[in-house]
């Protein structure tokens, strides 16, 4: 049997496989437990080199369940990958104690910051649980559902209709990442945000769309590498003119050109996560969040 | 002048109006403040009575920002509106240390829990600062930003193509909250979920429309209120058939016993939030996020 000098070597060598040391992390809440993913997750990524397997027990709203959520916990807890971690949102006290018993690191959000809070404002908190990411801010409920019917509406250039009513409108050219920020801003912060791609037409008219003339002030940019471009474009339509390299970088720089010019201001959304987008461009136009 | 006993009434009434405390509340973080706002928030739901008004001081990452965010907060708490509330998500020392000095309740998300967990885990943590919603974990980028696309493509019906690929394909009648809870689980969770609509066409044969039949194990329902339905319809399009309150009845009816004879899981979204909402889809289908 013939075997190539590469494969006999291979054959010769001895793998190790490291196993890189799992912990379990619980995201426990009286809600969603979103917060407590957040919270926990932005701690957890200080360490490096350990496998966090995350679970999330939502809903956690009585001793019943809390119970429960501390068998499970202890029951990891004897597998042998060291002890459990949990964060907590849980606002009630009853619940909340029934949990501290599990064995396991117990990371308590609401507790901790509570008291502090109520010295400081000189008054008492009303321990209601499930009011964070609840319905009962109705306002703020049909500002969001409004901001994303608007953005879904205007997507890519979709309606000229009622543009006024835009708080950004996001420019530049196709697959630069203005779709994902304007469903951000809507659905996260109740922004209303518009997005209107920039194509080759436009550079050869060296001016911008005629229809966003009226709203120069509304308008922010994203730019983005045109290698990175090339990639995403390459995976949805292979080997186009649209994909290839050099129009990628024609159409980045005559976009970027076209900005200069008009004065917009725009950001790189290539190495940039769409939550960072969402922030700059807020931080930009001095808007806070709508909703929560 | 003829004046109605009830405006007479009315003029000789005294007014007091009575103004809530206000409280400058400051989501400072080296990053984009999105898990600072979240914390902040979260506990700030427990004060009734008080009106916040919410600063966010991103991306401050030096000693010197760190200077200019205390002079703004001490002014803030100069003016006469009670002492600040700084919820921070900072990382690192100095900049910390140089806003702790700052005259307001500090609130200190980070150097409060590293510690114990730290002692948790065994190890140290690295103190690196904008980790949380950054772009370092390109795969979950590129996950995110697939289902984005994959939502946008199938919402309302929009593709049959790759419906095999959805994580869930939501059902329901039209404006039932399908579209919001499809986008946010594709853009906060990395979930790729399709959504399709149940139309009177489908009441009439009493099926489920064609294309769903194969993937009924990934359907999930959403239902709604039909006063409420009425609303959202009316003000999309008022006084027509679809915004009727006697049809909106009979969608909701004819839907739900669809889904009760197709055995299709549902839960009714009017008084749930997007958050609500999505976390029920993930812990009935036992699927945990997929990004952060």
């Amino acid at each position: 049997m013939f075997r190539s000098p590469a494969v006999a070597a291979a054959s010769q060598r001895t793998y190790f496989i490291v196993m890189e040391p799992r912990r379990t992390v619980y995201f426990v809440s009286d809600g969603t437990g979103i917060t407590a993913q957040m919270l926990g997750h932005s701690l957890l990524t200080q360490f490096e080199g350990i496998r966090f397997q995350q679970v999330t027990l939502p809903f956690i709203d009585t001793a019943e369940k809390a119970l429960e959520c501390r068998d499970r916990i202890d029951a990891e807890a004897s597998a042998g990958n060291g002890q459990p971690i949990i964060f907590s949102t849980l606002v009630d006290g009853e619940v909340r104690n029934s949990l501290r018993q599990a064995n396991a690191v117990f990371i308590d959000f609401f507790e901790t910051f509570i008291d502090p809070l109520e010295a400081g404002l000189g008054i008492k908190s009303n321990h209601t649980i499930g009011r964070s990411h609840s319905a009962s801010d109705t306002g703020g409920y049909h500002r969001r559902i409004e901001a994303v019917n608007f953005s879904m509406a205007h997507d890519d250039g979709g309606s000229h209709r009622e543009l006024d009513q835009a708080d950004v409108i996001l420019v530049g050219v196709s697959r630069s990442g203005k779709t994902p920020t304007s469903l951000y801003l809507a659905l996260q912060f109740g922004i209303k945000a518009a997005n209107y791609p920039l194509i080759p037409e436009d550079f050869e008219r060296k001016r911008l769309p005629e229809v966003l003339h009226a709203y120069r002030a509304k308008l922010f940019g994203l730019t983005i590498a045109p290698e990175r471009l090339r990639e995403i474009r390459q995976a949805r339509r292979p080997d186009s003119k649209y994909a290839d390299l050099a129009n990628c970088h024609y159409e980045v720089e005559q976009a970027e050109n076209l900005m200069r010019r008009e004065g917009i201001r725009w950001i790189d959304s290539t190495a940039r996560s769409i939550e960072e987008i969402a922030a700059t461009i807020l931080r930009e136009f001095r808007i806070e969040r709508q909703v929560y």
